[in-house]
């Protein structure tokens, strides 16, 4: 069945998961906020500044126009980022007010609002109203838009309270090389996606700093375990954690150079400041605020993560990354299961 | 406390500890079994088969004798591979019978017996009755031998139903680069150890056959899932399968070049034999005969595994990798955590 869906956002992965609904037959328009890059997908079919080889199905269509890109849409695509997403939210609403349609409401970013500490789905249906949609419904995994954008074989989760929810967006988007599992914890999986970019920070680090093989295994698991506590306190499925959303896409963050956390932490490393490294990454970092939240979010429910913690004093408190890690290592000896 | 401790198996891990534990103050044995291994060791301090760049501790003793290897010994480490390891510890009860010592017994080998499918700790326990020895340990985690070496920083887990053996174990093998984590669930530390292997060859074979960074994490993911399946169904507890000697010895095993297994699978996945692949290796690939114990278990449970099985047929029944990786991502869309 073609369903007619609106992305939102056009930076690589909206722009990849356009691509892809369109090849499987559905009717896609790709919201961008830059009227230089709607010319650009529209008329050369490419991303550049996000996917400097990629060539974007022709029957994409982008749009400046939120009204545009909503008419008689059946699902809604937010791929934004995460302190846009509440902005975007409110102008969603006033055009569905306008049109009456009630379309089905997905997102697949990654991150934690700052301030209210809130997860997106619940920036979503604070903002979208249950009355004015059906069902929420999380995308999350290990799924590097470039790796995609060559479809390379890709498995992810689409979450939703609501399973028939999650079945309807699994159909639409699998193919021979795109592949979702349904899951019913969205707190989990909305967890695991926002805190994996702290630790991948952090894995990044490790290499910028020459550790191996050994150490970014280690502080990948331990850094599975502590965003893992933090999640089950606030009401996650532990087992979520060992799954796609969890130790899936923390693995491909935490390992892929594709990855722009990983890439900053390597940075930091290596010496630089996060003010350069920002400025020349010119894409967002979305590991940087949830860093934030993350602290804060522990200290809340007064949960130890030693390494979101480590992350965060270099990060905010201008600490030495090199110390930070000798002495994350040289913490007494413990149990592991503690 | 200075302990004498004598290590069984020379090959790059044993080496490796053997160092390691020497450098932390404690008098140790290396033993061999092939004499131009012993010179080379103790005149030269190095092992260049295994380990072409290391220097070894000139410290280390190593021995063809295994009456020399555990004269006054306090602990022993079995190092040797999994189809050696109920042999040595049938020469190992002969000497204590005539020493008189009760060690406490430590093994860091990585497998499941053929034929019985017992665990390394279950062949240990049958041949080293409890009256001859102390506790049994079994270490395990992300410690690439190399990396080791390197004095990377290396997390690895120490278990035991004697946490007091953990720990006196953890005690001898702590320093500045080397931190040890105790736990009490053996079973599924032993079970993780030898299950990942065959994960890593199928990660190794997906790089072999081209896919990237995503393909990657959902197998690691997956298979994941399907080894704590297994490993819970002979008694281990989930819990461990998300520590160091679960998902961290998976990631190391299934993302770095050093891996035997993982570059075992490269090579399938290149078109090449595995009759010549194994030949070339010129060291234990343990993964190769642990799928096959792996296969068998499952089957025994009636437990899907569906990565093990895949990498059963191409290893045991020519089966086409390609069509067998093919198959794996085109079954049908399911719930993550059935």
């Amino acid at each position: 069945m073609t369903e007619k869906i609106a992305v939102l956002g056009a930076g690589s992965w909206g722009t990849v998961l356009a691509n892809l609904l369109t090849e499987n037959g559905h009717q896609v328009s790709l919201w961008a906020n830059k009227e230089k890059l709607v010319t650009e997908i529209n008329q050369e079919h490419t991303n550049v500044h996000y996917l400097p080889t990629f060539k974007i199905n022709p029957k994409v269509v982008a749009t400046l126009s939120l009204a545009t890109a909503l008419q008689d849409v059946d699902l809604i695509l937010f791929v934004v980022p995460t302190n846009a997403i509440r902005e975007v939210a409110k102008k969603v609403v006033t055009v569905l007010n306008e049109t009456g349609r009630k379309p089905l409401i997905m997102h697949a970013s990654k991150g934690l609002e700052q301030g209210t500490h809130k997860r997106l789905s619940q920036v979503l249906s604070e903002e979208i109203p249950e009355n004015e949609r059906q069902a929420l419904v999380v995308l999350s995994g290990p799924s590097h838009a470039e790796d995609v954008a060559n479809r390379d074989l890709t498995s992810i989760t689409a979450a939703s309270v609501d399973l028939e929810a999650a079945k309807r967006v699994q159909q639409l988007f699998m193919n021979d090389y795109f592949r979702i599992y349904t899951n019913d914890d969205v707190i989990g999986v909305e967890m695991g996606a926002a805190l994996k970019n702290v630790i991948a920070i952090g894995a990044g680090a490790l290499h910028g700093l020459g550790y191996g093989d050994n150490t970014k295994a280690a502080l990948i698991t331990r850094g599975l375990a502590e965003i893992s506590r933090l999640g089950v306190a606030f009401g996650a499925k532990p087992l979520t954690f060992i799954g796609l959303s969890g130790v899936g896409d923390l693995i491909v963050t935490c390992t892929s150079v594709h990855s722009r956390n990983w890439r900053a932490g390597n940075q930091l490393g290596q010496g630089q400041s996060l003010e350069t490294i920002l400025k020349n990454m010119g894409m967002v970092v979305e590991g940087v605020s949830t860093t934030k939240v993350a602290h804060e979010l522990a200290q809340q429910k007064n949960i130890e993560m030693p390494i979101t913690t480590a992350i965060y004093h270099v990060l905010y408190e201008q600490k030495n990354i090199r110390d930070e890690i000798t002495c994350l290592m040289q913490r007494e000896g413990k149990m592991e299961m503690d």
